[in-house]
């Protein structure tokens, strides 16, 4: 896997913010030749593609500012620094749509933008859904809501765009196609 | 779309690169709380599922230095400024894999990081596939492999993560599932 490998040089820190990190990378390349490389360094998120027994896939609406508008996507969240991504898979489940699961499974896990960013997505299924009774609130400054559909419906979300995040469409495709019997 | 809007009340740039830009917007959240929020700025992109006529997937390895390793993808760039995505998807087919095609159709578009990034892929369809003879070059500096798999293989190398990249795991799927019949 480092075929084609870019050796660093010299590594200057940008910023260090909160959950980005930028810095720029002086590499040399196969060639021999020098280049300058953008880092984004990001801790790494979960998401997870979370059915009801009815088969309702569990999708969050949230804003997103990067993108300046609200999106539909399954629940996610950031790793917290040390922290297995199981756990953090089991609390943003919890906090983002008061669900708790009986069984929760390691999907699998995908860069999202590896042409400049190093973020990981771990990627998990839950099924055998219950209510959290006292289930423990969202941070107050999150603002999140919530909606079940069927698979018949998410596909159409993903047609028509209204599903418009990468990790969510794969979700969508994925449950059409029990994938490799995982599920 | 602007449920739960955060409205920005101060932009402060912090780096303009290349390809990204980082800056940190000042928020009002809906309950009247502020925040920051770490933005990421990126032109965009495209990528393209290209199916040959003997029914394989065109991808391509190459080194991605935010992962510090190679990584196999189907073909992909950043648009130029100004430039529609197909114009960018037929360039990007062409200077990475050496082939055109007659058929060229619009599949979707989704963000890849809505979480601190703004970036939005652009996904194409390429049918009948036609080497070109006197291609334009691949810039000196870039170094890419070419693979050709069929669906079933392709799919077994999302499963045991020989695929690691979120736009590709989504093409693998849409293949087998034929989504929607727009192939």
């Amino acid at each position: 896997m480092k075929k084609f490998e870019e050796k660093t040089t010299k590594t200057t820190p940008i910023y260090d913010g909160k959950i980005v990190k930028l810095q720029i990378d002086d590499v040399t390349l196969p060639n021999g030749h020098v280049a300058k490389r953008e880092i984004i360094k990001h801790p790494g998120a979960v998401a997870v593609i979370a059915v009801t027994d009815a088969g309702k896939l569990v999708l969050v609406e949230q804003y997103r500012k990067a993108l300046e508008r609200s999106i539909i996507e399954i629940p996610a969240g950031k790793l917290e620094p040390g922290e297995e991504p199981i756990v953090t898979a089991r609390r943003e489940l919890e906090e983002e749509t008061g669900y708790g699961a009986q069984s929760f499974t390691f999907l699998q896990a995908f860069a999202t933008s590896p042409g400049f960013a190093d973020e990981i997505i771990h990627l998990f299924v839950a099924k055998e859904l219950y209510k959290i009774e006292n289930k423990a609130d969202l941070d107050e400054d999150e603002f999140v809501d919530l909606l079940e559909v069927s698979l018949e419906e998410a596909g159409q979300m993903v047609a028509d765009e209204r599903i418009f995040d990468a990790k969510t469409a794969f979700a969508v495709l994925w449950l059409a196609t029990q994938y490799e019997n995982k599920l």
